[in-house]
């Protein structure tokens, strides 16, 4: 990462934690929610968020559930439990291999051939998001997404899967901003250091399936997205055409991703259209 | 329902599936999918989805998925075949069973306890948009939303199950006017006479649980959010303030489940806050 831009997205670790910590207080208290419930995989993400969870409500208001599938590596939940044992936090393991199974038995015979390794993946992540929300009813707990700026912009998630939540607190760190404060919370040294991966397949790498790494990417997004610069002008300050290109692409043609459905507008006001704050309500 | 709002909220038809049908084919060629694929309770807001998809699309671009769960009503199948019938419409069959079953037979035992019917009701909606998405990926179709207006607002659905979709062509419409539409499009007799429910437990009717008729939400609705009126303006028309309230706080109450995640806001352009729309991008 060139220095100039590390330095730009180098974060007051004290002011970032504690604006986060009281983010996830507030927004839990205002809810009426008791907790907050979240997946955690093993990766960085997620168990930044269960430290940032545990240092905002106290571990008896967190919950983590770790839902492995079979074929999910076996350092993941190596790492997850890491977390989970320094934290000293309540937890549930859920694996996900009976439900998902049971459904692709079935309709792979309806249509007649197997489900592409895509197509299981995402699969997966929504499995993971339906066993945490039924979690977030039994508990009466919130669930936190654990998607950062990157991915999120990237669209490099599964939507209504690990996507969707109540509350994300990382949503608005890039990659390297989440490697900087889990460093500064005191993440396990093997999450820090092992290649980022969605492992919804053996060996997938996310660098490796985006085509780029997340450093270029934070680089890229910080100057399209929060300095407002065009693609010409990204590419003047030394990146590729290519990168910044094929960045732009995965933002616009994902945004879709990061928006409610799109409702045909017929009256005079229209959920999600006009009809999107509660102004007028008293709220 | 009072005779000046049956008429202000009566559509001209004829406009009305011009504009719907319309709505679907432009959405469908700008996505760069193929077709659309959506879910078929037996209920009359799918039946008109899929009466609409039919029209603008020709059948054979539209695909059926009926997901019945074991305790689902006998009659809410045979009427969506009734639909499917008419329409001579592709379609498949999902039993949702053996996947949602498969998951609370492993978390009963993990939590200790059954289940309840509530939290059984929102994972077979959830199981159902688990499927719709995949038939979306298998079958290059876009997922279509059969969630009416008064649903959205009252909030009456299943956040991240029946309430996700990519495009909902009838959710501006409120449950009186898929009443009408269903009525001119010719959806069977049978389920425009049945008394709408989720059918997510035996005997469940969405206005006992209400506690108020379709009828008198739309009513409210539309003076509280078309017309912009207030409590008071609208018991002053001679609705009952328990009504009124009623209705207004299932509004507010819900309002989280119309929107994208909450994230904690730290840099210049945040996902969901100000970085919604893609303006600059030449979008």
């Amino acid at each position: 990462m060139k220095p100039e831009v590390a330095n730009r997205l180098r974060l007051n670790e004290d002011l970032t934690l504690a604006l986060l910590e009281r983010f996830i207080r507030d927004e839990v208290d205002k809810s009426g929610f008791q907790r907050v419930v979240f997946g955690l995989s093993g990766g960085i993400d997620s168990a930044l968020v269960a430290y940032l969870a545990v240092r905002a409500l106290g571990r008896d208001r967190t919950h983590a559930v770790l839902m492995p599938y079979e074929t999910s590596s076996p350092a993941s939940l190596t790492d997850a439990f890491a977390v989970v044992h320094d934290l000293q936090m309540p937890h549930t393991v859920v694996p996900i291999t009976a439900p998902v199974d049971a459904y692709f038995a079935q309709v792979d015979a309806l249509l007649g051939s197997p489900a592409t390794p895509l197509r299981k993946g995402n699969r997966m992540a929504r499995e993971r998001m339906c066993t945490l929300f039924d979690f977030s009813a039994h508990l009466a707990a919130l669930v936190l997404g654990t998607s950062n700026k990157t991915e999120l912009l990237l669209g490099y998630g599964t939507q209504f899967g690990d996507m969707a939540s109540a509350l994300n607190p990382i949503g608005d760190l890039y990659k390297c901003q989440v490697r900087q404060l889990s460093n500064a919370v005191g993440v396990p040294r093997s999450i820090l250091e092992k290649a980022p991966s969605a492992d919804l397949w053996e060996n997938q790498t996310d660098e490796q399936e985006l085509g780029f790494t997340y450093d270029d990417a934070d680089e890229v997004l910080y100057y399209l997205v929060d300095e407002r610069y065009s693609l010409d002008e990204t590419v003047a300050l030394g990146y590729s055409e290519a990168l910044v290109s094929r960045v732009i692409q995965r933002v616009r043609r994902n945004q879709y991703k990061r928006k409610p459905p799109v409702i045909a507008k017929i009256s005079p006001r229209t959920v999600g259209i006009d009809f999107r704050y509660l102004r007028d309500w008293g709220n």
